[in-house]
Parts: C-alpha cells; sequence; structure tokens
C-alpha cells in the first residue's frame, strides 16, 4: 500500500535528504526501447548492467522491467540484484519516480511529482507518458511507503539537487518553462519547492547545459558533492554555446550563499570533447512517430557531473576521451570520503542523460534498517 | 532478490507452516481473462474486492495485477490493499504462487514449483503458462526471500495440506496422474514431498472432487483445521458420484494416523445442492482457442471446503443454497478461535475454484514481524 498523504512533508517534518546521504537502495529501470536505444538496447544493456553491477557492491539495487523483457534482464543481471516486474515508457527514473523524503525519525515517504516527458506536447521527448507518470506510485507501493502528490506540479527529479541542509539548487530555464507549469510564476514554484523538497533557500541558476533536451536540467551542469560544495561542468572554449551558460552559472554560484549562510565552495570540471551522434549509431535506431528522432550530428550532452553517489562511491561517466582522467582525478580529490569509478557513458547519452538520469536512491529509513 | 538455493527445505530446517499458523500477509492475482471469467471478469472482480476486503481486515493484503488492468484494479481496491504490478496467465496463485517456508528461527524461505496449468498438454486448462510459472519467483523477489527450486516436479499448492507437524494429506488421483510427473512412482513423490514441504507422514486420499477439473485438488475435497483436526465435503446421495469419493476418504481419514501418531476427528460438511454452468454464465464467456472452453451444464465444483483461513478468520465460500447456514454454523463451532465468514463464491467457482484456490499465504517470519 501506498496512502496518499493530504499534507505535505513540510508541515509533517519530512524533507528530502541530500544524495551522499545512506541509502537503503538504488532503484533503475531497464533499457529496451528501439526508438530510444540503438540496436534494440542491446548496447546500452551492457552498460546498464556494468552500473547496476558496480552499485550493488556499495548497496543493493532493484530493477523496474517491463513484461516482455523480464526473461532477459533478469538472466543479464546478477543474482544479487533485484528484478521487479513494472511498466513504464522508458528508464529515466530519475525523472519519472519519486523523490523520496525522511523526518527526524528515519520514517521514509514519497513524493509522486506529475511528469509529462520533459515538456508534455509542447516539446516533450516522448508520447504517451502515462506508464512513466505511474512509476512512483508503483515503487512506492512495492516499498509499501505512503505518498505525498502534488496537484498540478510537474517536476523531475533531475531537475533540482539538494544539499540535505535546506538548500536546493536548479535552473530557471527548466522550472520556469512554459512546457512544465505555465500557470505559475517563480514566486509560486518557489513556494511548492519548500513546502515539498522542506528547503528554504532556492539557488536559481539561469540555464542548463547547451542544447540540453529536457530544457535545462541542472543534474548534468552542477550537483553538491556536501553541503557548501559544488562541481560544475566547465568548458574554457569560448565560442562553445555552453561557455557562457557555464560562466553564468559559476558566477552565480560564487556569489551566492546557501540556506545555512555559507558561501559555496565552487569546483570547475573540464568537460569531455563535444562529440555528436554518428551516423552508424543513428542507423540503430528507430524513427517512429510519438519519439523525437535522434538523428546524426545532434549534439551529445556529455559532463562527468552526471555522476551518481551510492553508498561509499561516486560512479562517472567516462567518454573515452582525453578528459576522463583529470576528471576523475579531480572528482576523486573532492570526495576522499567515496570511492569514485569511471563508467563508459557513451550508450547512455544518445538519448539525452547518463548515470545520474537513469538511477534514484532510496535514503535508509529507521524501519528498513531493522531488517 | 532471490538466490536460488542449492539444497532442501528439509536439509536446511525448514517445514511448510499450516494455514491456521500467522501469517504476513496474503497475496492474490485479480481476475479479468475474458475466456475464462464472464463478462469480461466484471462479475467476479466484485466477489473478488469483497474477498481481498475481508481479509485485510484481518492481516495485510498484496493483489498483484497485469499492466492492462493496472488503473482498474487499484482504483477498485481499497487503499490499504497493496497493488503491485505482474503478469500472470491467471489468477490462482494457490496452484501457480509459491509455497513458503519456515525454520524455527523464523525466517522463512519459498518453493518455486514447477507448474503447468493443471495437466500440461494433456489436459491442462489453458495455454501458455509460461506467466503463471514466474509467479514464484516475482512474488518471492518483491519480499527479498531465497527460494528452492527442484527441478521437474510439478505440484500446485492446492494439490496439498499440512497440519504444521509432519502431516501431508493429499490424493493420489492428483500427485500421480500421468499429466503431472509421469516419471515419478509413489515413492519418489513422496520422497520429494518430504524433502521439500518437509513432512514425514503423508496421508492418500485416492480422489479429488467428482470433475473436479485440475484432476483432484485436495483443498476442495477436505483441510486441517488444526493438528489432528480435518473436515471433509460430504454428500448423503448415494446416486451422485461424489458420494464415493467422499465416502473412500472418510473411510481413509477415519483411519489415518497423522506424523505424531494420532488418529484423525473427522468432520463431514455437506456440500451444496448439486449446480451447473448456466446457459447466461456461458454466454458471457468467450471461447478461445488455447483455453478448455467453460460451457453450459458443466457441473459446478461447489464445495464449502475450500475456504482460506487468514489471521482470525476463515473466508468460507457460500452458493445461495439452503445449505449454507448449516455449513457456516458448524465451520464455526469447529473453529471458535476464529471468525467464520460466508461469501458468494458462484462467480469465482465456474472456472473450477473457489478462495482457497486464488488467495497464497505468506508466514509471518521474524524479520518481518521486526518491521
Amino acid at each position: 500500500m501506498s496512502e496518499i498523504i493530504d499534507s505535505t512533508p513540510k508541515i509533517e517534518g519530512y524533507r528530502m535528504p541530500a544524495e551522499f546521504e545512506p541509502h537503503k537502495q538504488t532503484w533503475m529501470l531497464w533499457p529496451y526501447r528501439s526508438d530510444l536505444w540503438r540496436n534494440g538496447g542491446k548496447p546500452v544493456q551492457r552498460t546498464f548492467i556494468k552500473l547496476a553491477e558496480t552499485i550493488s557492491q556499495f548497496e543493493p539495487v532493484t530493477v523496474g522491467v517491463s513484461q516482455n523483457q523480464y526473461l532477459a534482464a533478469r538472466s543479464k543481471l546478477p543474482n544479487n540484484i533485484r528484478v521487479v516486474e513494472m511498466s513504464y515508457n522508458d528508464i529515466w527514473v530519475r525523472d519519472s519516480g519519486p523523490t523520496f523524503v525522511v523526518n527526524d525519525r528515519g520514517n521514509v515517504r514519497g513524493i509522486d511529482w506529475g511528469f509529462n516527458a520533459w515538456g508534455g506536447l509542447n516539446g516533450g521527448l516522448y508520447w504517451p507518458w502515462d506508464l512513466d507518470n505511474l512509476v512512483p506510485q508503483k515503487i512506492l507501493e512495492i516499498e509499501n511507503i505512503d505518498r505525498y502528490k502534488p496537484e498540478n506540479f510537474i517536476l523531475e527529479g533531475g531537475s533540482i539537487h539538494v544539499d540535505g541542509q535546506g538548500t536546493l539548487l536548479t535552473t530557471e530555464e527548466c522550472l520556469l518553462h512554459p512546457n512544465r507549469n505555465p500557470h505559475l510564476n517563480k514566486t509560486q514554484v518557489e513556494e511548492l519547492l519548500k513546502e515539498y523538497v522542506n528547503v528554504e533557500k532556492i539557488i536559481w541558476l539561469k540555464k542548463g547545459n547547451y542544447e540540453d533536451c529536457t530544457y535545462g536540467h541542472v543534474d548534468i551542469l552542477s550537483a553538491f558533492i556536501r553541503p557548501g560544495v559544488v562541481v560544475l561542468h566547465w568548458t574554457d572554449d569560448k565560442s562553445d554555446p555552453q561557455y557562457e551558460i557555464s560562466a553564468d552559472a559559476y558566477e552565480r554560484l560564487t556569489n551566492a550563499t546557501d540556506a545555512k549562510g555559507r558561501k559555496l565552495e565552487v569546483h570547475k570540471i573540464h568537460g569531455p570533447t563535444v562529440s555528436y551522434v554518428t551516423r552508424e549509431e543513428a542507423e540503430g535506431i528507430d524513427v517512429l512517430e510519438g519519439s523525437l528522432p535522434l538523428t546524426e550530428g545532434m549534439r551529445l550532452d556529455q559532463s562527468y557531473i552526471n555522476f551518481y553517489m551510492a553508498n561509499g562511491c561516486a560512479i562517472v561517466p567516462t567518454f573515452n576521451d582525453p578528459q576522463d582522467k583529470e576528471a576523475l582525478e579531480k572528482l576523486q580529490k573532492l570526495m576522499p570520503e567515496r570511492k569514485v569509478i569511471g563508467i563508459n557513458g557513451r550508450e547512455v547519452v544518445i538519448p539525452g542523460g547518463i548515470f545520474h538520469c537513469i538511477t534514484q536512491q532510496q535514503p535508509l529509513g529507521i524501519r528498513q534498517n531493522l531488517i
């Protein structure tokens, strides 16, 4: 059961913990759509398995898989990974899944946001998205976790980051985009975030990465690695439209204070060489009515910032790029408390997200702790 | 995760508890197939909801539902019932589902029997049954319970009853039927039951009910209500072919001793008036290739014995029959420790089972107890 609670997390003393707080497990959804994943999903499945296996060395992993791929996924994934049947439109559980909140007693609840495939009929990436919209309920019901369900509020988990101490990081481009919540102004969006995520301070960046298909998700541009410390996707190439975006974000971040009144420590992480969808990649993807075609020459949203922090590790996408080494070393230096691991993210990034986008942490609550 | 354990319950000290031992929850699967349930499943869904609601007043209930009926089932079932997405061929989770076993420390595991739709290609009720065969794994994986998986052994949960103290009740008709395990003789079947269910004594009845479509399941003919005490489906009508079956069972039961050396106390429960599938009922059922047609005039396998015991209650099928009252009163007198509740079972019995057949208890283990 997952009862809908007619209240808000703030009223009831729940808050969204930071990703670097302890997890009970990680949720993922198995890729297979031939119009989003090249060659019937087989290449990306290899990356997915590697990612899931790696996370499962640090914390439990549950993978949702649709009926038609159940046997394939179950046989390919190692036995220590839990596989549950679930239908979904695609695998971006960071965005379609629930946001978990906890209270000081260690109880856990979920937020079942509205989801419209990053823009609905006004620029969304595919249609329909009905099954994605049910993912939070299905995950929470499996876990017997009750949920909050804000009305008329579209939000993807990848469009916000929190420090767990009252600060939220997001972008104006995404949260104020007319294809999400055109009925809400900035003040109203802030009020809803404060009410549901239960934060006191919102740091607004202007835009997400250049040509980011989500219209500006923060989680591929900037991230908290601990309270008071953020990393930022960076380029020194002033001819790249990304430069202006990263520079503006740098300025906003260095001038910001968090909910505790701290100035932020900002670390630039230089991105890899700009890369594009190849002809071979594009030819392996079905072009179907109902989803945005992925074509040769599209710019890939490559960034090391879209890493995922599980208990004791951070898994960072790499791109077989000379910049990989520096990024991994710098992130490891910045997070000495966790093992930084690189996994090639090329197959995931083609439709537009990387490892953070396809994972969702479920925080450790007291009830789970006892099991 | 649900790891396959390369051993047997007997070797590892696990046993199947009796149905009257404490449950963590009840599992059920939502009916909808138009070739098995009349009028698109709508009448039986009303009975199903009543049954699930009633059980949920005594213990938690989880309902598995296939993707295409998820929203319908979720909206029709009350919120205190957990709904999880799952595919299956039909709803007989007593037979397709796992048999749970426990050890003395309260750990819980499952047995993932083979399932062939009550006879496979030699008289089975429908084809295919591939999804039913995955139900144990899917249930156990949701619950994070490991499992035993006997090779080459077809067994349905409804073909056995146990007293939780070393005794198992079954029928020769079913367990020795050539459409189940033709490669095994009676001694070999006994050995497997002793190894997996972990019993010492097997009481063999000869046949199941007359024209029972499962080829002789015991759970609609006779049941333990506590160690040493069984109830038996009965008729006084010697012209009814059922008479000989019940009389033979009575003789075997009264002459049997259980694993503890006790003589059994046997109580006859007179069945309702014999009844048949009506034209109206048959006309509401699609006749499709791949499943046994349900036609006007088929004898219904009506019996009060197919009740289900949840924590503190026994839910007994009734048939709008003059005999209902006596059966309920007698069962209540025999089980003063639990509330006996009648629910009309007509809509469930048409394809051939009743409440015991569509429920599966998950015993309470220590790990669950802590939550």
